[in-house]
């Protein structure tokens, strides 16, 4: 998964299960001289089910001819009416981070980015508070105070489009606590990641971990998922739990939490960037993972 | 936690916490010339909250000596208002386990049994199916097929309360798909473990791996947990998960969760054997867990 | 995973890694109509290193069609000199079950059998020790008795070679706590499956558990492998842990010990049986594990 | 485990385990009107084996009464021959960290330290290279470059020991390459916490993801332990792991591995900071995990 290979790309396909989709894609592959690095491919069912394939390739002067491989495919994709999409694989996505007052995702966030664990740029940093600011400016990331209450909710959407237009292509709500409008929603649908610190779906909504210290349970959990409409409901990415027992307090399970909620974001936001995960209705898909 | 041991002592507190309880109790042991060889101890505030204390001791001629030394312990109790028990480790607590169908759950506490894990007699298994007769005799341990349907939901209640009458202390719901009546409820309160097949509070109710699958969950889980009134609400005592992907099916996350089941179900009724678990209101507190 | 589909076929391959692989094999399956439903590919090195692939396949008609398929496909494979196997996936593996003393292992393998997990026939069960014959009865399996001492080591190697002869393709020793000589090793080298009682390849050799007591690890672990000549060398196919802490003594490591056993033996097993594990020198790839 | 709170004391002791003990102490604080809050025991062998106790307890006005508390308990110290402490759980402990190139782990308790989930002060961070300074210095932490080299080894120790010397009660070794000098460890034994970046005792000594790449390992593990004359043998304090596959190159593991040796490194200091590890023998006796 080193990103500094030159000379690889990335073809994504979903389109229904059909025969031949593998033996067309193989083949293109094969006479464009390119050669599979990697293959993985899952179908929901093999009958008019839906087929989920990534192949990762390498291709001689790669950047170069990427247009005209583009070109190519698209009467393959057309056959079997596929979404799909092929890019350079060294190419780097762009990202925002949105954050609140808690500064254990964003911190953690910043020196994978800076250790080069994040193929990705930051393009800045969005928040709803001052805070942060200190964290974020000696790593020469742009930080956007855009302050947000119930009156002035569209109003900060707004400004939140008109900062990002153009400049991001990935949305990272790293413990940012405010619900997205709708329009942010629509517009980065599939590509705006959360981190909800509870083992979704329990504990749904507000105070996970007073819910999670009230019900005793025995692990705690976090959750990371792309947004939707619907709050706390949309496509999980990936989970993880820790252990706790009857002595842990609520800080406890706030402090253990934090651990969780880190590294499963961070898992997250690796696999999206390399476009390992695949939207299946309201579930995902997972390569490689 | 080897049972085999004689002399082994164990006594249980729970009681508002207050000043000079734990010297108390430490003083009274000490001056019977019991030997103490573990102690747990855990209080939910020290300052009026609840305490809870577990303490292995060892103490020549036990058997004899323990109606003496419960006698002699009740002014100690009586000072602080304790509930509390002292008992032989080595008395076995009495089992029934019920079944329907599924067997992973019942064969596996039967051979947990027959190896020595499990410190208790199976007095009887009860099920509302005759299937799994076969698997249960060849252990000699009594199989009584009680059919219950929505309308005779009462009179097996009664016949099941009269079967357990006066042989079994604790009833195991290895995966008994029926629910359970008020009366067996308040007769074997805190004494009655079932397995749910979720990561509870996650998926309650009837059929949670579909509902895990149809949610897209990273992690499946299972939850041992007393049985109360409010279905699988009650007290958690233990839960553990295992990772899945996207290409589980339902019947996958079934045969997986077995697995996760067997193993929840089993370390809960140790420990409730062991006396490892106190009720802290609609929590557990698990010593030594 | 369910092998119950009829028409279900698996087409394993390894060869060097090289250009036109991958498209030859699924134009291969397309001409034959078969509809591909599951396919995994990996390489340790796109230039000249190793290629592993695994695919399924659905084919109407397949056990009829199967030796004119696997006839067809060898131009193919000879072309890129492949290593390769297609099979029915229906057709079930035969399976011989070595054991000693330790039940738990065995008992896991005749439940998981009996309700369908271990796609595979039980041809039988040896042991050098008669204890557990009682345990194999039930279930209508023969059970070979064959005593093994250091001057007997050969004699009974021999016995061993007859009895599976024609019968067994896999051998599973399921805690068998003897050293298999060499040419039971020759002759099911990559279809002998160990399982170890430690996280390998820490506490290699005798008494895993003690050893691990006298480090005072805080992790104790199993370790599932093929067979190799060097002793609990061989490749790794599974591993799994479980927490311990200062409290358990030896007895209590083994008691953990034997759910991780029996769990990361089964799942070993599992991937075995479906032709999901690939020898890579002295490593395993594994497939949708 | 909230530090914050005044009046807070913790009292260890060590000793052979005898009658009375327990009393002893409990009395002892009953009569000093310190009201127990959490206490932990394990005895080795209630036949004289080692007996650990830790007892958290609340007494008004501590800072003020710490001497003479500790006076008054030296008569109950000395009649069981204890090895013994007590202090007030408000005052910090000072580390030195002790750093080479990689980063991340020092990232990650400067980030726990500002926060305030680590008890500490942190005195200074120690380097054989200057490439860290530039971290260190955002958090007003002196930075020490110290070049080590074969033939300057027993200096830069000298250096060390003056450095150290009355501001560093605890030393953590957080992915500092060189091996310690005798007079080190013999200086700060028992408080010399290393991270050693394999699941111990497997891969012990140089490159340990390239030896867990080589063996084919399917966990990786980190491990967090007291310094002592042998390398990677001293008493484990902490373990981790984390499931990997065949698709990881070294690269990865390390990766993966950055996030398991921070956690388990913190998880070890945060529970020497609180008091609740004990030395028994070559092992570690943890309280409260």
């Amino acid at each position: 998964m080193n990103q500094a290979h030159s000379n690889k790309g990335i073809l994504i396909v979903t389109c229904t299960d059909q025969p031949g989709v593998n033996a067309a894609v193989t083949q293109f592959l094969f006479q464009q001289q390119a050669n599979i690095t990697q293959s993985d491919q899952f179908s929901t069912d093999s009958h008019g089910g839906t087929l989920f394939m990534r192949v990762e390739f390498e291709l001689a002067d790669l950047a170069r001819r990427l247009p005209e491989l583009t070109e190519s495919f698209r009467p393959v994709a057309e056959r079997f009416s596929m979404n799909w999409g092929i890019r350079d694989a060294g190419e780097r996505k762009k990202l925002a981070i949105f954050v609140s007052k808690e500064d254990h995702c964003l911190q953690d966030l910043l020196i994978r980015w800076r250790i080069g664990e994040l193929p990705a740029d930051i393009a800045m940093v969005v928040s709803n508070h001052p805070d942060l600011k200190s964290i974020v400016e000696p790593f020469d990331i742009p930080f956007h105070h855009v302050p947000v209450t119930k009156e002035t909710r569209l109003e900060a959407e707004q400004i939140h489009l008109d900062l990002l237009e153009g400049k991001v292509d990935t949305v990272i709500l790293a413990r940012y606590m405010q619900i997205m409008p709708s329009r942010m929603i629509e517009r980065y649908r599939n590509r705006m990641i959360n981190i909800h610190h509870s083992f979704l779906p329990a504990f749904i909504g507000g105070k996970p971990y007073q819910q999670a210290f009230d019900r005793g349970v025995k692990l705690i959990g976090a959750t990371a998922h792309y947004v939707t409409e619907e709050l706390d409901e949309g496509p999980i990415i990936e989970q993880d739990i820790q252990r706790v027992d009857h002595r842990a307090h609520v800080q406890d399970l706030k402090r253990i939490g934090r651990d969780i909620e880190r590294i499963v974001l961070a898992r997250a936001i690796q696999w999206h960037l390399n476009d390992q995960v695949f939207l299946n209705g309201n579930k995902t898909v997972v390569f490689g993972s």
